[in-house]
């Protein structure tokens, strides 16, 4: 089997965290290791080293490499700009295509938590093995434990198989990011799963999908493909690149496809999409409160706050539900639930061309 | 005329800012200059340089005497140890004394904001005069705003004469912070003054003052008096001030005394005790916020909220009457209302012996 590792976010929503040079899968704000590190820990109790490839940009390889110093450096595949996922998936194909054209591969976002490593190398090798009888496009769907309306949503059909004790079901109807309303009557009703965006499927069964509903970018993957080990590769797909139009592989394939099977993937998943998130899924102290510095924290009737700093000592009184994030050069403070805005904090340094800043 | 100006204060209330070595009068809270330099600045237009006494502590006479260059390093007067206003007033007094027993002395806190300096300079040298006519002890009351309980009040009596506009009554009482229901009444009904701790008075009648309402005090200065100037100056201070008690020239002296005036200071003045005082006399932006940062400031949404940094991007999301205070090694985010509580994590810190950040 072989494993992708989709690393092309930019993670403006972890400012002051998060920058343009160090995106979110770079940072350690769940752990002592990055969010990268993590990820890649824990396919490598399933995937040798040098079968996991890593998709990323060319401004974040460096630090990548010095990250990740068991992945070999021609296993990170550098996209020359960020085209969603359904590019990247297929680059990742074509390099693992002339090895192994019918193997297995994992895609695997970079940058999400997963509290239960141990369930989550139960469930791959199974959704591996349905992959690999052919004709499948396997997805891991999370049980949703609130009406999240930030993911996607999966509807589950008739159940295919179950193995080891895991269902695998046939997919009724992928869904886009709901309004409230929809996203309850799912959580009631049951059947719905979380997209997760980790995906298994054989490298000829993707490739042949991209083919049937992608068929524009199949014909740049052929370009890159020919290409790829030549004195062109470089060349060809900087070119091919600039016009590929940007797609994921949820709605260019996924929602499309008639062979797509679900696995649950009851893991303690969470894509970590904001300071909120971080909070909500971090260990708190009788507060409440999340301390994830390296300094000092003293709490005076502080409640349900998440402190993140660099090393200074950190005073709240009579604070709650608040996101304190410090790092050398920016504070950030934002109510708790309103961490969506610190793309707004991002666009006016934008506006304001504070480079320094982003 | 003479000025004494007292420093004797530690400044708690301003930490992380203020520390033991940095107390608030030291600091630049309120402005470009630090307060201490605001308050000789403001002398200064009516008392030369080599009149104006300043009254501290060991650990601050440094600092003190490097931002106050204009003043004579032996005009810094250094007690041993704090022991309230009382001895601080009498210390000052006999070394005015050896030169000009008669001379007018103006007795001010350091750490003091006044915002209409123009006023001030108007107000202080008819107290002065007042003063200088022999046995008045004059005090500067302030028309109070709101129902503060944590001032003193002075209650004016009959008025005795109107000078240049300003009038100067006799005193009926003096009340120390009183609940707030008193403090209401005093506002409705009229006529009480904050006691703004700012006195005038002549150097023998306030040192007759002490001899007769605090005698313990009174002995002690005549060792120290006898010692000043000698070998043994120092000896005999440091002595001396091991047993005199702490009291405050309002509670020792001025509550006792029969021949008290007060006078009108219509000048703008806080003594800025707290961070939640600051906001209060600060100048804010559209939506009440208080940027006191040498760097940047973003708020989404963010209202009536005090930032004060060293120079930090700060951007503040969804929030409202918040106090964030940002330092070299420390940041404190506290409600605004709840500033008081500053003491208790100051004594957190000394709890746990975490000098560093004291």
């Amino acid at each position: 089997m072989y494993a992708v590792i989709m690393a092309g976010g930019r993670g403006t929503r972890f400012w002051p965290e998060s920058r343009e040079r160090m995106p979110k899968h770079l940072l350690d704000i769940a752990g002592e290791r990055t969010l990268i590190q993590e990820t890649v820990g824990r396919i490598e109790t399933l995937v040798p080293a040098e079968n996991i490839l890593i998709v990323t940009g060319l401004s974040h390889a460096e630090e990548l490499i010095r990250q990740l110093p068991q992945i070999p450096p021609a296993n990170v595949l550098i996209e020359p700009v960020g085209r969603n996922t359904a590019p990247c998936v297929g680059l990742a194909a074509l390099h693992i295509k002339r090895k192994h054209p019918e193997e297995v591969m994992a895609v695997l976002p970079a940058d999400h938590v997963i509290t239960d490593a141990k369930e989550f190398c139960e469930v791959l090798p199974i959704a591996a093995e349905m992959a690999r009888q052919g004709n499948y496009l396997v997805t891991i769907g999370i049980p949703p434990t609130r009406p999240e309306v930030g993911y996607g949503y999966i509807e589950r059909g008739a159940l295919r198989i179950s193995v080891r004790g895991r269902d695998i079901y046939e997919v009724a109807s992928i869904r886009e990011k709901p309004p409230l309303e929809t996203a309850e009557m799912f959580l009631e009703r049951g059947g719905f799963y979380w997209n997760s965006g980790m995906f298994v499927w054989r490298v000829d069964t993707v490739l042949k999908a991209i083919e049937t509903f992608l068929p524009d970018l199949h014909v740049s993957l052929i370009r890159m493909e020919k290409a790829i080990g030549s004195d062109r590769e470089k060349e060809v797909i900087d070119r091919e690149y600039t016009h590929i139009q940007p797609m994921s592989i949820d709605y260019g394939v996924m929602e499309k496809a008639e062979n797509v099977l679900l696995i649950r993937g009851d893991f303690g998943w969470s894509d970590v999409g904001s300071w909120d998130a971080l909070w909500e899924i971090s260990g708190r102290d009788e507060d409440g409160n999340v301390a994830s510095t390296c300094g000092h924290f003293v709490g005076v009737d502080a409640k349900n706050s998440l402190v993140h700093s660099t090393g200074k000592m950190v005073a709240l009184i009579g604070v709650k539900d608040l996101i304190v994030v410090e790092t050398e050069d920016s504070l950030l403070i934002c109510k708790r639930g309103r961490s969506q805005d610190v793309k707004k904090v991002v666009d006016i340094l934008e506006k304001k061309n504070m480079k320094e800043f982003l």
